[in-house]
């Protein structure tokens, strides 16, 4: 046997709580920062404060000017972010009291299931991968995995929550900052996104690890059985995405596609007019969707592969031999992880200062190379420390031997995969770039040709991602079998937290905007905002470019375990039983993508109708004397959301039961791979088409080139046709695309878990035949 | 052993060439029947021999009013007729040069690649299959592969050019006998289809027989290489398709969506107004895209299904024991399938008559069902009489025992499948149900909720096709392994004499409203012609789902056959070299359609800078008294796609290669069920999404329902948001969708053509490694 890993188990105890505390605490204080930002009309006094966070208070006094009937102005935008706020909270406890439903129902299912899968006896059994040891039963095992499972959904449901009410928050402080100068809005939103990813990210590894401790109070030396339980983790995290992602994006889509038909082509108001009926259920959506859509996704994307990661790590010699700190190196990672973050954090807010609207893109793809380069460092040092120099993995039943320096090779590739992705879809979506100035320039003749364009350029960006994702499987998967594939996907995911900070800056300075427009600030500060926005839409399209990339890898890693758990030897394409699930599989995402386009499509008719109808019977409406009805069209994208996600998840959540039961463990394994290889695709294509178009009309707007002159300006025929792209681009980048990595993993996770109900009572169809 | 089939060598040795002789005749005979409506003004003298071809002569004398100024009418519809004929074949000559050059190179390829499997030795060598024996050297194999090679690409061409040429011949016949009505202009239109698809159909069965009792000549009774040698002649036919529908597809769509966007969008001028400079070119796309490329294509999928079933039937108990009859079941069932067809036909044009307008989709509809009824009999009689009662397949290194009746299970599953896909297909693209009337309804609200819907309804119209697929594909593996697949493939396509025929009639009748339009003829023949042409776009949304439904099924097959010739025993997704290959494969697809999309693209651009440039400069064209220069659009439209065809046809073409040579037959294996799985599902979506748009146009203009008037008249805003939708869907349904399942075909021939050379000289990078 090799020598053990250098960190002794206390030092493990103690290295991952505290780095979640220092994520938490961290957290806290970029939120008591962004609070300095005074949303109540007491001039002069918050100077003082604001000059804490940094350089450049005197631009308070330069930009006084903008600050025109300064305290109208800030009562203004505390009543704006009031009412989007109160909003998102009140659709988001509908979502949750049905989803919560949902979610009881299938807790039971999963209890049920997985403890008849002994009869619910109480006994205990033989162990699985142990031969000759005793395992708990498999009773146990199904309480503690709806526990897990009810753990993970409350996590993901909080974390969604927290999201939400930050970026709330923090939209009209943004919109107020912006008076000050760009650098100051910017730090502003930018110190938001990072309460929302630091957050996150330590709250997951915090639950988690407490979960770890308490379920191993009883489960004490079956680690199979533990980690097999906590799976119910990820489960439960994906589930609560999936709901959240749906819903929010319906929501958000129907609102944001009905506010524009009308209102920018109809009316030729502008966008986040006041007189908009529907333009508060657009900035509530942009919470509920692109907030806490995005921040249960990305929660559950880490605790899944988190738990794959642990799940394989369980029944390896870690597993096999209770060594606590190899047992733990998923954790670790993340720990590590926060903290490179955290250094990467301050280069945004404290070691540079933004002084133009160019620098912000450039800033925000700095987060991306330094926390990348820090965290390489960072995992080097915990897979030295935290493995031993050599050790056993379990690979489809024979045994793996694997280097320490052979682990740090996978999970650095999942890392540099992530960079990769993220750089090709900046150069997808940016409007800096030939690609989307392409397509800017395909709406000279019309709607038709951007469409046109616009889809190509989806389709081409897949190409490199896909090749950066190959890359990484076949290395890991070559190195470490399925626990390499699942801790690459943990490298992709370890830097979460500035990922999700720079993912969610977009909304935060989205809603700015719109208050901004609504509080009827001046036409600067919105040049500002828009700036921030632009730069917004390309991180947003690369925070989704790593959820499907990691998505990616975490579904494999959750495959191969559950082919593991699930006994079986091969997953031979040229079976009937495999290829049928494979083909099938591969059409589920159109399946799922049909439903979601669908909804969002049937919920702006709608919404249409009814901004129309106000626009129509309300006198004085569109001369701004009369206030539009808000609330109906708030009522609208809640009733249509809630009813409309019901369907695609329930096919999601279904599909791995039905053809689980009904097929068996090796059609359901097509099915995986097949909705898998094409899931991701799809995934791609419509988040980086749908930010290219979104891109492609700024780019017009802005005319800050020659050439985007010649296209321009606002209301101009290449205009008008790139509003359409943009608008058939937002249930694509914000509904059906994002929700797409959730369908990869979340039927992957699910199969897993419910992977020894599958095996034993599994495929009763082709036992019947 | 198992009694011999009841169909002794003799009878199959005669059967298969008169069923061959029988259908090339009932072509000239159709084609005489056409060739009865003259096109030179011969007013009166025509009377008499119309009436030879079917009641209703009487209505020439009601509907004479129409025939107002006859002589000038007939000459400018020759006049038409000779400039698209001509611009076709002049673009097909050049097509052919370059295709021919690419060919010729890969040519040489294929016999040194495959002559170098044993190092050029032209000593026999022991057989691959029936170990013990001796069989022709690999030098033999790569000459005939390579003869196989260029006679499938001369048929395919050939088939490709006589198409054209017969759809040119009959588009202005079927404009002049629309004047006498609807059911006369029908039958012109789908006689015209029905020499197209007896021609090919029967061709290609010809020189199949002809080429395998040639080489059998040679190859005396080695059967096994006999028959490698001879799926050259898929690959041949597949490689030629793939030019054909690529080139095509560009050229046509550029034309046409060029044409489209000034003509129909800027100058409000009705579609093939003669004053539209890319009137011309946009008439001869039909023919060389849909027409031509069509054709090649369909040919494709049948020889590469006729080889796939051989080449397994030739490892099987049939060719070990050298049972002659059912060693060429596969093209007794493709014999039996012309007279099948031929019966079908004649409802057609003689036991029945189109009254009006309402009757032309029911009879097309009703040319399904009938064939499927009357094949489904003319299966169980083949495998009755063809068939031993019982025998041994070959199942990736195991023996198979399989019943006849089992077989014939398979044949007819694959023929059912079709049929469904068919009517599935027809739902979803026909304006006479709910889902084209919804995005219909849709473009209320304008172009972005209509594209939104649009895709919406090509994803969601994928579900039940891939359940058939999955379910024969189910059932046919089960039963009879890979060459239960194979045939029921060829189950599929055994009914392609009509399917081509109801497939031709849509660019038939579409070309013939153009002349009809361009003529200046009436209102009410307009009117006629429209009507045929909604019908067509049905039909062909219908031969695409065939030709796609129908190249999964044989891609699959010819993936088996390559796994099997590759010595490979399992396809396990879970290896590294196979996933990669899995995931790189699917994204294949979105590669290739991001090529075609982009070039459409651009040359449409172009075209539209022509076009407008024409209307700004010449002096009275818009006015109708200059003509404008139509062959500078023609000639655009041809570099184009000749310049374009190129990379995407490399990519297709050279993947095998490369993945192969590189990465070996594991990965390779992993590439093609990649490709199969992801571009079934892009096929059939973008090809009726585009149909869906397509007819959803025409119903706002048609206007028959209370409904669609609310939409329309022609010009209003929701008909405009239409001509968006139906512009973008232009290249989805004509370019990219129906190229796509070429891509899968071809990879998978090709892959099967090199398999000896990768099974010895391949996957070097991981040798080197």
């Amino acid at each position: 046997m090799a020598e053990p890993a250098f960190l002794p188990e206390l030092a493990t105890q103690v290295v991952v709580p505290v780095a979640a505390v220092v994520g938490i605490a961290f957290a806290v204080l970029q939120w008591v920062l962004v609070s300095k930002v005074k949303l109540s009309p007491e001039p002069r006094r918050g100077d003082g404060s604001t000059a804490k966070s940094g350089a450049g208070a005197s631009e308070y006094l330069i930009e006084e000017e903008e600050g025109l009937n300064e305290h109208n102005v800030v009562v203004k935008c505390a009543e704006i972010q009031n009412a989007i706020s109160e909003g998102a909270t009140s659709f988001l406890f509908t979502e949750y009291k049905y989803v919560g439903l949902f979610m009881g129902i299938f807790a039971v299912l999963i209890f049920l299931f997985l403890g008849s899968v002994e009869g619910f006896s109480t006994k205990s059994q033989p162990c699985h991968y142990s031969k000759g040891k005793t395992c708990k039963p498999a009773l146990a095992n199904a309480l503690f995995s709806t526990i897990a499972f009810v753990l993970g959904a409350v996590t993901s449901l909080v974390s969604g929550f927290l999201g939400m009410k930050i970026a709330t928050y923090a939209n009209a402080r943004t919109t107020l900052e912006a008076r000050k100068g760009v650098g100051k809005a910017f730090i502003t939103a930018f110190r938001s996104g990072a309460v929302m990813g630091f957050l996150l990210a330590a709250s997951g590894l915090f639950v988690l690890y407490i979960a770890i401790n308490l379920f191993g109070i009883y489960y004490g030396d079956d680690w199979e059985g533990l980690y097999e339980a906590i799976t119910g983790y990820g489960l439960g995290g994906s589930s609560m995405a999936l709901f959240g992602r749906v819903g929010g994006g319906i929501y958000t889509k129907a609102a944001d596609v009905g506010a524009d038909l009308v209102g920018k082509v109809e009316r030729n108001i502008p966008e986040d007019d006041p007189r908009n009926p529907a333009v508060i259920a657009d900035n509530v959506g942009d919470n509920v969707g692109d907030i806490a859509g995005m921040g249960s996704d990305l929660f559950g994307s880490y605790a899944e592969s988190s738990c794959a990661a642990l799940v394989v790590a369980s029944i390896s010699s870690f597993g096999i031999n209770h060594e606590f700190t190899p047992m733990l190196y998923p954790l670790l990672v993340s720990s590590v992880g926060i903290i490179a973050c955290l250094i990467t954090t301050l280069f945004a807010t404290d070691f540079f200062e933004i002084k133009a609207v160019d620098e912000i893109e450039p800033a925000l793809k700095k987060q991306l190379i330094i926390s990348t380069a820090v965290m390489t460092v960072g995992i080097a040092l915990v897979s030295w420390l935290g493995l031993p120099y050599t050790f056993t993995i379990f690979n489809f039943g024979a045994q793996k031997t694997v280097y320490n320096w052979q682990l740090f090779l996978c999970v650095a590739v999942g890392l540099w995969a992530g960079l990769v992705i993220g750089f090709v879809t900046e150069y997808y979506t940016s409007n800096a770039y030939s690609p989307v100035q392409d397509v800017a320039d395909s709406c000279r003749t019309g709607a038709a040709t951007n469409v046109i364009f616009g889809l190509a350029l989806g389709y081409k960006s897949v190409i490199i991602p896909i090749f950066a994702i190959a890359f990484s499987i076949f290395l890991s998967f070559s190195l470490a079998a399925m626990y390499g594939v699942a801790v690459a996907a943990l490298g992709m995911l370890s830097t979460i937290a500035t990922g999700l900070a720079i993912d969610a800056y977009g909304p935060i300075s989205d809603n700015a905007g719109g208050i901004a427009e609504m509080a009827g600030m001046s036409h600067r500060i919105r040049e500002r905002t828009d700036a921030l926005d632009a730069a917004g839409n390309t991180t947003a399209a690369i925070g989704k470019g790593f959820a499907i990339g990691s998505a990616a890898l975490v579904s494999l890693a959750l495959f191969g375990a559950f082919v593991s758990r699930a006994e079986i030897q091969t997953v031979d394409v040229l079976t009937p039983k495999v290829f049928i699930g494979l083909i099938v599989g591969a059409m589920l995402p159109y399946w799922f993508s049909a439903m979601t386009m669908k909804s969002v499509g049937s919920a702006a008719l709608k919404m249409v109708e009814e901004v129309r109808r106000q626009f129509n019977t309300i006198p004085g409406l569109m001369e701004g004397t009369t206030k539009p009805d808000y609330a109906t069209c708030v009522k609208i994208s809640t009733d249509a959301s809630i009813k409309e996600m019901i369907p695609p998840g329930a096919l999601v959540m279904l599909t791995p039961l039905i053809v689980g039961i009904l097929f068996g463990v090796e059609t359901l394994s097509g099915v995986l791979a097949g909705a898998l290889v094409s899931g991701v695709q799809i995934a791609i294509s419509a988040s980086n088409t749908g930010g290219a178009w979104d891109n492609a009309k700024k780019y017009i707007e802005a005319g800050a080139s020659e050439h985007a002159r010649t296209l321009g300006p606002k209301g101009s025929d290449p205009h008008k046709a790139a509003v359409i792209g943009d608008t058939i681009g937002d249930p694509l980048k914000d509904t059906s695309g994002p929700s797409l990595n959730i369908l990869i993993k979340l039927m992957a996770v699910e199969s897993l878990v419910f992977a020894p109900f599958f095996a034993t009572h599994g495929g009763i169809l082709f036992k019947w035949l």
